[in-house]
C-alpha cells in the first residue's frame, strides 16, 4: 500500500496556484447536471455549484482531523465549533451581532434545512407565501407540508437596473408588493413568508433597509419569516449583506436558513444550518425534528471543512467573489449583445444569471435544447417547475467556471445564436 | 502555513499498529453519552460506537479523495461506487445474491433511513409490528408518522442460552410468537413488521431458517417489512447472517437498513443505506422521500470511506469481530458473578451486553445513576423510552472499547457493586 501522502502532493503540490480545476475529477465527480453528466464536449453552465477547487485550508482542516483517525457520534445539534464558525460569521460578516451559537444547528445541507424548517411551522393547509420566481425548494417543502402556497410576484423597475445591467429594467420584490399581498383576500391567513436572500435566480440583494423594512411587514401581519440565505456569501462589487437574523423587533421569529454549497463550494459535504430566532426555538426545533434521536445531524467531518472554510478561508472567498463579478460582466457583455435576450436582472449577488428570453420567441425549455444540442452548452430553462410560473420565457446559467471555460462557453452560444433562434433548428446541428 | 501531511505522520506513522485508540481525540470527539460527555474519571460503556480507531484504509482513502480538491454536488441516490459496495457486501456476505446497486440508496445515517422508511410506508393511523424490547427509533418514527404500534414479545427460552451464556434462559423473538400476535384482534391491521436483526439490545441473531420462516409469516399477512440490519456487520463466534434482502418470495415486500456506525465505527459520518425490494421501489422512495431534489442525500465524502471500508477493511473487520466475541466474554464472565446480576441474553452478535438486573431489587435507572456516581461507568438503563416497555430491569453496556478499558471499567464495577447494591448507596461515594 502507498503512503497516504504521495497523491496529494502529486495532484497538489504545495506550490500551486490552488485556482485551476481539475477537470478529470469533475468529470468524476460533479453531478446535478455538471461535468459527470453531460456529453464530454458539452460544457454544464447548470447547477449552482463552482467548477473552482475549494479553499486550502478545508482540505487541510480534513486531513488534519483523520490524522487522528476516530469519527465517533457528534453532538445532536452539531459540534461546537461549528456552530459557533456560524455564529460569528452572522454576527461580523452579516450585521446579526445577536447570533450566537445556542441559535445555531447544524444540517444536512441547506435543502434539507429548508424543508425541516418548512415542515416545523407548517401544518397541512396553511397558507405561505413563496416568491415568484424563485427556486424551487422552498415550494417543494411547503407542499410536502400540506401547506397552500400564495405566489408574490417582484415589482416591476424604471431605473434600469444594477450595477453591470444592459437593456430591460430590474424587477424587485418589495416591501410594498409585499404588504398589498398580505392585505389581499389572498393574504389573509398566511401563517409564513418565505424568501430568498440574496434572490435565486434574479441575483438581487436586498439593502439593510429593505430587509428592515420586509420584517417590519411579515410582523405586523403576525406571520413567521423564513429567509433562505444560502448565496448570502456570494455578493458582488463588494457588497455587504443585512440578514433576517438580525432582525429582532417584537412578534417576528426570523428562521434563516444558511449552507456552505455556494460561498465555498462545498455541496458534496452537504453542510449547512438553521439560524432559529433564539435558543429556545433552536432546542424545540432540534427536539422536534429528531436531531436529539439521531434522526437528523450532519457529518462530523463536513462540519469540520465547513468550520475551516469560515474560519480560515477569507483569503480565498474575497479572490472567488471578486473572480465571480468578472464572470457576471463577461457573461452579460456578451449575452446582452444577442438578439431576443436581455439582461433585466444583472446580478448583484450569486453567480447565476437569468437572462430573458422571450425575444427569440421561443420557449425557455426549447431555447435550452437547442444551446446543449447546436452550441453544446447547457445551461437551466426558467421552467416553472424550478423557479415558478413567473420564470417562464428566461434560461439560467452558472457562471462559476474559469474564465477560459465560460469565454468557450459564451463564444460558443454568441457563434451558434443563428442556427439556435433559426426557425429550422430543431434539426440542425454544427459542423464537427 | 505547515504542510499538510505533517500531522498525519507524526500522529499515525506507516508501522504503528493502528489499534490503539487516541482517548484525548475522543474526549474532545465521542458525544452521544460518550467521552467528550462524562466527567473525565468516569468511563463510559454507553453508545454503541466503538473506542477503537477506524480502518487505515478508510482514512487513506479520505485523503486520496481530497488531493483533488473539488467536493461536488454527488448524484442523488449516492454516488455508484458507494451503491455497488453496498450491494456487493449483501450479495457475498449477507445472503442476498439478488441485491444490485438499482435497490440500494445512500442515506444520512441508518437512524435517518429508518424514519425515512417508515415515512414512506405509513400513514396516520397504520398499525405497525415492534419488537419490545428493541431499540427506540423505529417507534419514534412510527410514532413521527403518526402510527399505532403493535409489541411483539420475545417467547421464553429454555435451553440456557447460546456461546457464554451464564445463569437465566435465553428469550427469542420467534416466527411462532409473530404468527400468535398477526393472529390475534391485535395484529389483524398491521401493515408493517419490523425487526432489528440482528437484535438490539438482546445480541440476538436468527438463522437463515429463522428469517426465511419470519419473512413466510410477514408474507402470508400481507403486510410490510422493515428490517433494522444496522448491526449486520457485528457477527460474535464467526458466525453469518442472511439478511431479509435476500428473501425474495410472492406478496413480500422487505425494506431493509443498512449503517457503517456499528462495524466499521464510521458513526460520525453518517453513513448508512436502505436497500429497497426492487429498483423500482428504490426509485420512488428516492422520488417520494426528496432525493431527486437534494432534501435528503449524504455527504460524498462519507460515501468515498463507507466504500473504502466496504470494499478493503475486511482484514480490520475480522480482527475487530475477534475482539468483540473476547470482550463479550470477559464481561459475562465478570457481571454474571455479581449478587443480584443474571444474564438471560448472551450476545450471538452486536458489541452491546443487555444485564437483567431484577434480583438487586433496584430500578434500572437507580442502578445506572448508582453505578455512574460510586463505580464511575456510565452505562445505559434498560429504560423504557430508549428500548420499549420489555426492556426494565435491564441495563446495556457497550463492549467496543479496548480490553484495558473494559477490565478497569468491570473491575471497578466489581469492586463497588456492595456498595452499589446496599440499601444506603443513593448518598455512597467511593473513596478517592
Amino acid at each position: 500500500m502507498q503512503p497516504p501522502m504521495q497523491p496529494r502532493m502529486s495532484v497538489q503540490p504545495p506550490d500551486a496556484p490552488h485556482h485551476e480545476p481539475d477537470f478529470e475529477a469533475l468529470r468524476e465527480r460533479a453531478f446535478n447536471l455538471r461535468w459527470a453528466t453531460v456529453a464530454p464536449d458539452v460544457i454544464p453552465l447548470t447547477a449552482a455549484d463552482p467548477d473552482l477547487p475549494v479553499a486550502r485550508e478545508v482540505t487541510e482542516a480534513i486531513a488534519d482531523y483523520i490524522a487522528r483517525p476516530h469519527l465517533s457520534y457528534g453532538p445532536a445539534c452539531g459540534l461546537p465549533p461549528f456552530r459557533e464558525a456560524v455564529a460569528r460569521h452572522f454576527a461580523r460578516e452579516k450585521s446579526a451581532p445577536g447570533v450566537d451559537a445556542a441559535r445555531v444547528i447544524a444540517t444536512n445541507s441547506a435543502a434539507s434545512a429548508i424543508t425541516l424548517v418548512a415542515r416545523h411551522l407548517l401544518t397541512a393547509g396553511d397558507e405561505v407565501v413563496v416568491q415568484d420566481p424563485v427556486d424551487f425548494l422552498v415550494a417543494e417543502s411547503a407542499r410536502r407540508a400540506g401547506a397552500v402556497i400564495r405566489r408574490w410576484e417582484p415589482t416591476p423597475g424604471g431605473s434600469g437596473g444594477g450595477p453591470g445591467a444592459a437593456g430591460g429594467s430590474r424587477r424587485r420584490f418589495t416591501a410594498a408588493g409585499l404588504r398589498a399581498l398580505l392585505a389581499s383576500p389572498e393574504g389573509a391567513r398566511v401563517r409564513l413568508v418565505s424568501v430568498c436572500h440574496p434572490h435565486n435566480p434574479l441575483g438581487s440583494l436586498w439593502s439593510a433597509a429593505e430587509v428592515a423594512e420586509i420584517a417590519e411587514v411579515v410582523a405586523a401581519h403576525g406571520a413567521a419569516l423564513l429567509s433562505d440565505e444560502v448565496w448570502s456569501d456570494v455578493l458582488l462589487d463588494g457588497a455587504g449583506f443585512a440578514s433576517f437574523a438580525g432582525q429582532v423587533r417584537p412578534r417576528l421569529a426570523p428562521w434563516v436558513v444558511y449552507g456552505l454549497s455556494k460561498g465555498y463550494g462545498l455541496a458534496g459535504l452537504r453542510i449547512g444550518a438553521v439560524v432559529a430566532p433564539d435558543a429556545d426555538a433552536a432546542a424545540g426545533f432540534a427536539q422536534a425534528q429528531g436531531f436529539e434521536h439521531t434522526i437528523e445531524g450532519v457529518s462530523t467531518l463536513s462540519q469540520v471543512a465547513a468550520t475551516a472554510a469560515l474560519g480560515h478561508a477569507g483569503a480565498w472567498r474575497s479572490e472567488f467573489l471578486a473572480h465571480c463579478t468578472r464572470q457576471r460582466d463577461l457573461a452579460i457583455d456578451r449575452l446582452a449583445a444577442l438578439p431576443g435576450v436581455r439582461i433585466d436582472d444583472a446580478p448583484e449577488a450569486t453567480f447565476v444569471l437569468f437572462c430573458n428570453i422571450e425575444g427569440t420567441g421561443l420557449s425557455e425549455d426549447v431555447l435550452a435544447e437547442r444551446i446543449e444540442r447546436i452550441a453544446r452548452v447547457k445551461v437551466v430553462p426558467g421552467s416553472p417547475r424550478w423557479f415558478g410560473p413567473g420564470a417562464a420565457g428566461h434560461l439560467r446559467l452558472s457562471l462559476a467556471t474559469t474564465h477560459t471555460v465560460l469565454e468557450e462557453a459564451l463564444d460558443r452560444i454568441v457563434r451558434a445564436w443563428p442556427a439556435i433562434i433559426a426557425p429550422g433548428a430543431d434539426t440542425a446541428t454544427m459542423a464537427p
